[in-house]
């Protein structure tokens, strides 16, 4: 099972990275296992700041004592390769964190233009793909990302509790010439990458319930085609966003290039009572739409069409429900 | 619903800790907890050691760079009031660790011989109760221990990934002042009990299909009552010794109230080949018995009888399996 696993974990991921693995865990953890592996104390860590998860990134980098700079950008706006060069090349980090799927803003950034610049200083660059991993393209080994972390829970559309992780060659090497061992034991990253090499060595006890989910999730992905499975994303979510600003809700990223598919996040037309629509969302529809996280909390609305909501039928029920309760 | 989980989680640890909540991952997650939020650099930290999770904890203990000392036994021991009174003394420690329920030798120290002594240098304990929970009394209170974990899969017979953890005020306050953050972010224990206190800040994404079993599972403990499912263990384990010790098996823990209930550790019989009978359990009779752990391993038997096991007639199946398996 690990190891069928690990094959179509590999496919979603886009890389042939060798490690590639569950961590016992939410997607923090994930997050955590590629932050306090590859960040030693003292450390230059250059995380590019434009959402809650760019923070969650730096208290944990903080967390290993590092030296963290940051090139901040207004949340729901992404770094082009111009800016995101000059900020490398002046710092010339060790390690570079970004991430790729922001679900705080809805923002995406595949990540080439970041781990080109990283990669001519010989920076590890970490890429958090919480949110876009399985509902569209991730492709780290084409964006160059050497270690990227998921979740269950959203384009994969498992239970949540057990967190995917990939970590490249040139990482991997890296992680060998640590000075001193990690400060963790159960996100040590070597000793759970031993418990899915053939010889199964003894770590953890594993969720079994949440391996079997986890395989069965995989597998859906397999059957219906990973590409098959973006496009499905993208056209629920073309037809979320049309269907919002049809009703005076404006997309906070304003390029449609730089949007998540699968989540949109809009700021509700002037004088609609966003809290009061989501309450009554959740009371009358059974739906459950979010609003921002830290600064953009009651400033939009976030709602996600994942796995089997990502449908025409599922997302014009939604687009009723949400016209309905406008009025 | 977590409110009622923490409810009946004092209930399993019979104490009256606040800080009494789950831990995102397995029992090994909640022993990394217990340790990293209380042991700092530079710290001594004194291991009770007699098996392989205290082998567990003294590597943990190491990563926060801790200064170890250990009082070791043979594997299958446990420890005296006086040794453990003259070691404490000698060494006053900041933090003592040792495991109440061994699972790997099958034996069972309340706890309050090591506590005594260690507060009487005002050191705190953490202790081990990943096997005991929910089996066999813990009693968290009466036996003086300030930390303490578990797991879902063994004494409650919930699926594996959510750990309970309790902190009492002493050792809260402690940790209050610590110097510095906790090197980990995932298993900060300040943040985690945050999102079970009334206003559930958010920390990480639940895996609620665990909760949900937990919930369900601490239900059952409730409404059999736990003095009852005390009672059940007791006689299922000593019914399954006592079958053992007429087939030629012989426990490795010698003094039966030094015993854990519900797992039977057992030398095998001269001349039996213990990895064979184990591979016929499974094949024949879809009986998974466990051999040693560590230095145990190949020599003994592990027998668990817990939650739903712990009945005469499943006894009965499991010793009438072994004798037709002996033959």
């Amino acid at each position: 099972m690990m190891k069928e696993m690990q094959a179509r974990l590999r496919l979603v991921f886009g890389t042939a990275n060798q490690r590639t693995f569950l961590v016992p865990g939410s997607g923090s953890s994930a997050m955590e296992m590629a932050v306090l592996n590859f960040v030693e104390p003292g450390m230059k860590v250059a995380i590019f700041a434009n959402g809650h998860f760019s923070n969650r990134l730096t208290e944990m980098a903080e967390r290993q004592r590092a030296q963290v700079v940051r090139l901040d950008r207004p949340w729901g706006e992404v770094f082009g390769a111009e800016e995101a060069g000059a900020f490398i090349e002046r710092e010339r980090p060790h390690v570079v964190g970004f991430v790729q799927g922001e679900t705080s803003t809805g923002a995406y950034q595949a990540g080439s233009a970041i781990t080109q610049a990283a990669h001519r200083v010989d920076a590890l660059v970490i890429g958090d793909c919480v949110t876009s991993l399985g509902a569209m393209p991730v492709e780290l080994d084409r964006n160059g990302i050497d270690i990227a972390y998921s979740c269950a829970q959203k384009g994969l559309s498992c239970p949540a509790g057990l967190s995917p992780i990939s970590i490249n060659e040139r990482a991997w090497e890296r992680l060998a010439k640590r000075a001193e061992p990690t400060w963790s034991w159960y996100l040590d990253a070597r000793l759970v990458a031993k418990y899915f090499e053939p010889a199964h060595v003894y770590h953890h006890t594993p969720a079994t319930a949440l391996y079997h989910a986890m395989y069965e999730g995989l597998l859906m992905v397999e059957e219906e085609g990973l590409e098959a499975r973006w496009e499905r994303h993208r056209r629920a979510g073309a037809q979320l966003v049309s269907g919002l600003t049809q009703l005076g809700f404006e997309p906070l990223v304003s390029k449609p290039e730089n949007r998540l598919w699968h989540l949109a996040t809009v700021k509700p037309p002037a004088g609609l009572d966003e809290a009061a629509l989501r309450q009554r969302l959740l009371e009358r529809h059974n739906i459950d739409v979010a609003t921002g996280l830290g600064q953009l909390a009651g400033k939009i609305l976030r709602i996600g069409v994942m796995g089997p909501l990502a449908t025409e039928e599922r997302v014009g029920y939604l687009l009723g429900a949400i016209k309905q309760e406008m009025q």
